[in-house]
């Protein structure tokens, strides 16, 4: 008999606890359906169907303009680029687990020679001591919120508010890594043009909690972004045609940007069944945004046939993967959007009562 | 009243003599109407959508292997880096029309340093004596063919093993900008795979000819490729998404790659209609593509006025712009694709006979 794998269980389960649903070519035919067919398409960068959004965005962020990129990496590195463009001086600081550190190749400092300075340690996120220790002069700080790889923790807003002045005074450029700006707004009780004024720049992205595509807007100051377009155009970003990414950002952006606060609730929800259980805890304990992620004190391999089993005798996903974190340790990220209120309440009541009974049946002496 | 424009008598005339239709939502509605909406998307680079789709292209190019990217510009930019890395010097070089030189923003100056050498006057193509003719060590020659600034001319394909031997020996990496590679085929007569065996990287566009909405592929063999697909995550390229680009592309190159020899010979006697008027002659005189330039020897403000009188009488839309070369010559450039069949005979035969009677009776003293 083969047996059945955790990716298979959680891709045949009948309920998801996370996210909006599969990635597959749904998500383009349920955003174009409604669009009129005669619909102009945007014409590198120029014409109503790119413009009318980057005017929708710049005043959702509270920013003079915004720009639509195919991707986040690329605005970010771009935003960076010209903010040292603007103090003659490549060097910029941020989180050791940004995006830009682990996940791009090290494009930033291939493509721009831009020298970096990490600050805090791993596993926290940044805060007012960290920035007032950087000794040497630098152009611009980048602060993601929230901070993804640990889990998506947030520093306090009074934390923000005393970077942002802190930088203002000494000439620092402050850019927002907003990928999931909108699922931290619930926590922080603020609005986008809010968080965004401590700020002089910042991306947001239409894949995370919006559940578009791609895509990304990077927004600022109308010399900032005159500059941005500039850039995109020489990375290759300024394609004849975006509008695949921006109907279905404009699309999913109106269904799902006001529910930012109900996956904020799912979110702390869940983790509350998942931290019931024996030998299980999620990162953060209380999660402050739609996202955290899940702990195992155990092994992969051992924690793996337990998680596969209960997805396949309940028929609940939660989840398609494990990462290993060490040798005794494992994990897996969860992101709470359309799917979870589809979840009826028994069931989730009974793969919870079964994940833990089992984690205690196999790891019942610790 | 108000004056109609140019661009107006364009947009609303009954037929169109150039490309395939309007860019507008319809593009991207018709390639998806076919398709499952079950079909995943691809994953950053992964899953079948986007690989089968390069093995294919791989196939077609006669290339090890193939990846695609969302944009030329950006494809190219970083064949040229790779093989400047390979060779351990930062120096290329190029026809002075090229894209990477008037359309990008100087990105390959400004992301990698790299420097270029300028290739034959700007008004014809490359030919062998030119690359003899370089005197400094180079890593990289990048071919346009056709050469579209100059209205799509091309070497001989003599010409073009003569260059590829020398590169080949005297370990140049030549670069194949096959934006509209497709439309070339026909004029030499030879396979895309034929023509790209004298190159080491080509890259074709899938929104030319072939009228897909965005997209590239670059081809090469398996070191190249592997390199490329880092230097496309640092570019920000490698979307998590790019199936709206890629599903479109393959539905139309399944459309359109076994109709350019029908665009060529459409745009031969197209040329041929236009070089029987009056003060216009074409560029090339003798199309060798899908494309040509349609050249005025009269001020931009004069033609003008001809060319809207004649779109708006007849119903039949030649261009919808004019752009000045100087204060006594204008031209337009043309590409055909499915609509040229589409209008019927004698209203062709009708719409010259017009444009050469307004340009005698307006010019008749040349």
């Amino acid at each position: 008999m083969v047996q059945n794998t955790l990716k298979d269980t959680f891709k045949n389960s009948n309920y998801k606890l996370a996210g909006h649903g599969e990635r597959n070519i749904h998500v383009l035919k349920e955003a174009f359906k409604s669009i009129d067919g005669d619909l102009e398409s945007d014409n590198y960068g120029e014409g109503a169907v790119i413009q009318e959004f980057e005017e929708k965005m710049a005043a959702t962020l509270g920013k003079e303009e915004a720009v639509f990129f195919p991707s986040g990496t690329m605005a970010q590195q771009i935003a960076l680029r010209i903010w040292c463009d603007e103090k003659g001086l490549r060097k910029v600081a941020y989180h050791p687990l940004s995006h830009i550190e682990i996940h791009e190749e090290d494009g930033l400092k291939e493509l721009h020679k831009i020298e970096t300075v990490l600050l805090a340690e791993k596993n926290r996120v940044i805060e007012l001591e960290d920035v007032l220790r950087i000794e040497e002069p630098i152009a611009s700080i980048l602060l993601e919120l929230p901070q993804r790889e640990i889990g998506g923790q947030l520093p306090s807003f009074e934390t923000l508010e005393q970077i942002s002045k802190h930088c203002q005074e000494h000439g620092i450029k402050l850019h927002l890594d907003g990928a999931r700006l909108l699922e931290v707004l619930p926590y922080y009780q603020k609005s986008a043009a809010e968080v965004c004024a401590l700020f002089d720049s910042v991306y947001i992205s239409f894949y995370k909690g919006v559940g578009g595509i791609a895509g990304a807007v990077l927004a600022g100051d109308k010399e900032f972004i005159k500059h941005s377009k500039v850039w995109k155009r020489r990375y290759g970003g300024d394609l004849i045609s975006l509008y695949p990414y921006i109907l279905s950002a404009d699309y999913y952006y109106r269904q799902r940007a006001d529910k930012m606060e109900l996956y904020y609730e799912a979110a702390k929800e869940l983790a509350g069944f998942y931290n019931a259980c024996h030998g299980i805890s999620t990162l953060p304990l209380e999660p402050v945004s739609n996202m955290f992620h899940v702990h195992f004190h155990q092994a992969k391999e051992l924690v793996e046939p337990i998680l596969t089993e209960v997805q396949q005798q309940t028929g609940i996903g939660l989840t398609s993967y494990l990462k290993e974190i060490d040798e005794n340790s494992c994990s897996f990220e969860v992101s709470l959007g359309d799917l979870y209120e589809t979840v009826p309440r028994e069931l989730l009541e009974k793969v919870f009562k079964q994940l833990d009974a089992l984690m205690k049946q196999r790891f019942s002496s610790i």
